[in-house]
């Protein structure tokens, strides 16, 4: 938890990114300082703190102050320069993208590691990366988008049943991360580019 | 967990039963495929989630795969099937009916078990049994049914008091466990019968 | 927890403040006698829950009944009493206020003697105080009060900040609880008098 390595950083960019959407929903909704805050807070680090929940052990974003700090900092700057971050739109969509990827994919490994089977850990894992998304739209009053359109938790739950398996073969953990939050990463930039969307019922 | 036990097939039935009321309604909302499925699985699984986490254990939807596997088979044959499911509305009534019995009196034990306290246990025995709808009603944006009318909680209340009571006086689990649930069922379908309500204020 | 120690007395107190407020809500949308019940549970010991919850333990509300004898009978009561709760708005505010002191502190003090560093402690603490009123609006289909107004959240988190900077100077905890609650309260109060509010984004 002291050093900061490489794979800590694309964690924290990550974080950052989901807790400036947050805040960009909470300034829409018209919210104070403290709830654009609060809602980036939770956009950044639900997802984690949902996962660790279902594993079973203390969140970590209470435990390592980076991760509440690198949301916090963001979210406040964002409320104070968020015609500026909208005009980033193309850029959050790339960070988000990636964010997503190793958000799923760390968290799959996570649940892994404290035992839950394959099946189960792929579900946390997909959680992981959606569920700071859809406490955010729950805060705000929304339906979750994650629900509605766009291809994001099909493109996650990809790359949790990758890393899954490729674990299961004994592929090394970084070349693993490495290989599964990159698929994730160009499966959600391929559906943004081409406008997929899961189906909706007739 | 590898036996396909009497107790397990009822419970099977009752999450696809729910997991079938949640894609409903996703169907409703004009959620996609992945949002139909979603809301599906945490209205199947999400009162069970909830008792394992507040009995401090990791959540048994994650642990064995079919119970998932159950709720996302159903929820995704509700979204192509769903002209045909909304007119089985009346035996969905009966099979949920039955489902909130099983999970209110399985989830009032599992807490027992785990050394809460009776009136606890009873309290987490019940939100086994409404979470899910719970938090079906949330993701699609409602305020939930089970607060607003129809004997539903209160049905699933006396279940688990009654599972407890026999508990307490060392009935053998699956007598008490048939008895609790059946009581529960009766109630839920003479409420539904005679369109029982609790009261508003005035 | 079987002797009634003035510190339980203030805190059954809060729970039951809290409880009435979270009935008022209930009655206000038109839910049932289970409904305003259960709105007056989660706004009483959600925030309580959630700590627990974080922290790893058995939730406290289920473990020992009173917690969650005194927040059902308070809502049952509001559900009959409330246009005379309602009335009541000043005594109400004042109470709430004290329950928000009592809670963050005690909330971080918990967060800390679980091990988690003070900075996530002090977050813990803040929704301990806050949680019951987020779940409260959530479950009544509204934006959660606190994220849109006034000081309330920023009120508690000075009084967790103080609670952990005192506990970390080794000062003895009957002492520190009385300073850190009064501040946060006395901050509440000022607030609600000169209608302080965090800004909203231009």
């Amino acid at each position: 938890m002291s050093s900061l390595s490489p794979l800590l950083v694309v964690d924290l960019v990550g974080i950052a990114v989901f807790a400036a959407s947050g805040a960009v929903a909470g300034v829409a909704k018209r919210l104070d300082l403290f709830g654009v805050i609060f809602v980036g807070f939770t956009a950044a680090l639900g997802g984690g703190i949902l996962r660790d929940l279902f594993v079973n052990v203390q969140p970590f974003a209470f435990v390592d102050w980076r991760y509440a700090a690198v949301a916090v900092v963001t979210a406040a700057a964002t409320f104070w320069l968020h015609p500026a971050v909208s005009k980033l739109r193309r850029t959050v969509l790339v960070l988000d993208a990636a964010g997503l990827g190793l958000f799923v994919v760390t968290g799959t490994l996570k649940a892994l590691d404290a035992g839950v089977p394959a099946f189960g850990a792929c579900i946390i894992g997909m959680i992981t990366g959606i569920g700071g998304g859809l406490v955010r739209d729950l805060l705000t009053g929304e339906i979750p988008t994650v629900l509605r359109r766009e291809i994001y938790a099909v493109a996650g739950l990809c790359g949790c049943a990758s890393v899954a398996t490729l674990d299961a073969l004994e592929v090394q953990r970084p070349l693993n991360i490495t290989l599964a939050a990159t698929l994730t990463f160009v499966l959600r930039m391929v559906a943004i580019r081409r406008n997929w969307s899961a189906p909706t019922a007739s």
